[in-house]
């Protein structure tokens, strides 16, 4: 295309990334053309531009709503059984629009990456971000990448941002919970904090636990059809289950108690946890999720789950209560009947889980 | 609101990013609550939760298209002449909308922070992100916070993405230029590059060079009401001016020439790039963008951008060609009538510069 000479460079991109990747360049756009291009290709990611335009959706919009979510992951280690960082950023931010009872339906994708990445690594997140967008039918349309010196990061970060539209009837909120309504878990606690310890650096023990990371739209979908009165849909991520129940009970204004023989746990997580003293309540979930319905809709919205890919185990754990003199609790019955408070986490447990 | 014993925290924070503040629990929502909230306000996020859920817009949305854009910002130092990472992030993604055509409504921001920086900073950075967002018309509606250990970032990442409105009738893009076509510039270049550089460890030169930063809206909106024609907008940050003409060049097969003396750029600027031995036509701009329009709406163009915030120190810069026998080409026409092929950046200039 210029007849100006300019280093010659090799057949394929490998090796590690060079800071000279994020210059904006040439390399940026070596780098995108080889890493991210074969796996993120669609209309509105290929016409390039800084922004992705897409067309409104096509059913009628008057009362529809539009959510946004944002997450940045910052996992360590990039890869952890089950899964790495970027299936675990489209799923997260996917799970997030979905608690917002939206269709999830657009991402976008930002990446920091740390000089001297492999690009094999590179290649391997971006191809696996590629496969769970397409699990979650939605379309990565934009994206951004950086390059930041040795030392100035830990291998990648990724931000997903995401939008997708809410209909007009459906209005879940944390603070809708009533005295009476029922508490459903979609699946076992604890598995995606567990798997990452399993393998951060000094902690060896060897366990078949795998992160529970996956998007959860088929499990929202087929609750939406049996249960008009869900409350609230909540992903219990950092701070665990305990730590997303505070926050519903306290913007609900009561309280909530749950049933610790209820609760799903696979029995091998519940060793690990006992080895390492976590309490897995505390423990972060990424293919989880809460859902609040009123008693009457309660065995219907189970059956849904159930029947739904990731909610095979789902249960009904507890209920809401009228909030305690003192305000806003969260109770765990015990199997001896005696319960105990359980209280929001207060501060780091497993950093930089998600 | 609960009996247990918690530890006593002081009345205000203060002091430096711990780690527990991003573990999901009480010490995250309390970073939120005193450093965030203050600032970032509004009823979409005030809602908390995983994401926001907004009106669609009221206007009618048949054929109206949804741009979305992201970018995560990197700038070292995070506070440089003329402004800092915050409004630095809220601008880029505002611009950024702002080249789709689109009228930008909705930002999320998301922060990766380095345990051990100063909440006083963080609050600066906070606070400027607000005052920006206000300036530009934008609502920041959702947020995310992660905190890693010391020497996993460098103070704080910021990741913004943004929702804008296209309307039916505009269509801007790169491919759409054409021989005739005026080349406009809405300011002087090389500005941010140079004020980020100004300030670097070891780089001593004092000088009076503030930063671009800025959004570009009052000059879009301006523009659009006079050139029906317009062609495209694109912002020259990373990469500069040159990089910039070159990827619109070779998306629209054509050729772009531009006149050395046309191009407006402050003395001490083009001191201090020479001093530093740096082409400023490669040096990364903030608050610039450069607008391709027909010949015939080209002074009325200029008009318009002459009498924006931001574009009094526009031009007119060069003209679109036919493509050159060996493909598309951008040339520097000099002073003395003979011409210098510009060619994309190949590698880092300034590495870090946004």
């Amino acid at each position: 295309m210029n007849n100006t000479p300019t280093c010659p460079l090799p057949d394929r991109l490998d090796g590690a990334v060079e800071l000279a990747h994020g210059g904006g360049g040439r390399m940026t756009q070596r780098l995108i053309d080889e890493v991210f291009h074969p796996f993120f290709t669609n209309p509105y990611l290929d016409r390039g531009g800084d922004g992705a335009i897409m067309p409104a959706p096509v059913e009628d919009l008057s009362g529809t709503r539009v959510a946004m979510s944002t997450d940045t992951f910052v996992v360590r280690p990039l890869f952890f059984p089950g899964g790495n960082i970027g299936d675990l950023a489209v799923n997260g931010t996917v799970n997030d629009l979905l608690c917002c009872g939206a269709v999830p339906r657009w991402l976008s994708a930002s990446f920091v990456i740390e000089e001297g990445m492999p690009i094999s690594q590179l290649r391997d997140i971006v191809r696996t971000m590629a496969e769970a967008a397409r699990e979650a039918e939605v379309e990565i349309v934009t994206g951004d990448t950086k390059v930041v010196e040795r030392g100035r990061c830990d291998g990648v970060y990724i931000n997903t941002s995401g939008i997708g539209f809410v209909r007009p009837d459906l209005y879940l909120d944390p603070a809708n919970l009533r005295p009476g309504d029922a508490v459903i878990l979609t699946g076992p606690i604890a598995r995606h904090g567990m798997a990452v310890m399993s393998v951060r650096e000094g902690l060896q023990f060897s366990s078949s636990i795998t992160s529970d990371t996956a998007s959860l739209g088929d499990i929202v979908s087929n609750l939406l059809d049996v249960a008009p009165g869900l409350r609230v849909l909540r992903d219990p991520t950092r701070g665990g289950l305990s730590s997303t129940l505070n926050e519903l009970a306290a913007s609900s204004g009561v309280s909530i108690e749950i049933d610790q023989e209820a609760i799903p746990i696979d029995p091998d997580v519940l060793s690990a946890c006992e080895l390492l003293g976590l309490d897995p309540l505390y423990v972060a979930n990424e293919g989880l999720m809460i859902a609040v319905v009123p008693a009457d809709e309660a065995e219907a919205a189970l059956a849904a789950v159930r029947r739904s890919a990731h909610g095979e185990r789902g249960a009904i754990i507890g209920r809401v209560l009228p909030a305690d003199a003192e305000g806003s609790r969260v109770w765990l019955r015990m199997p001896l009947g005696n319960r105990r408070g359980v209280e929001m986490l207060s501060g780091e447990q497993l950093p930089r889980i998600c």
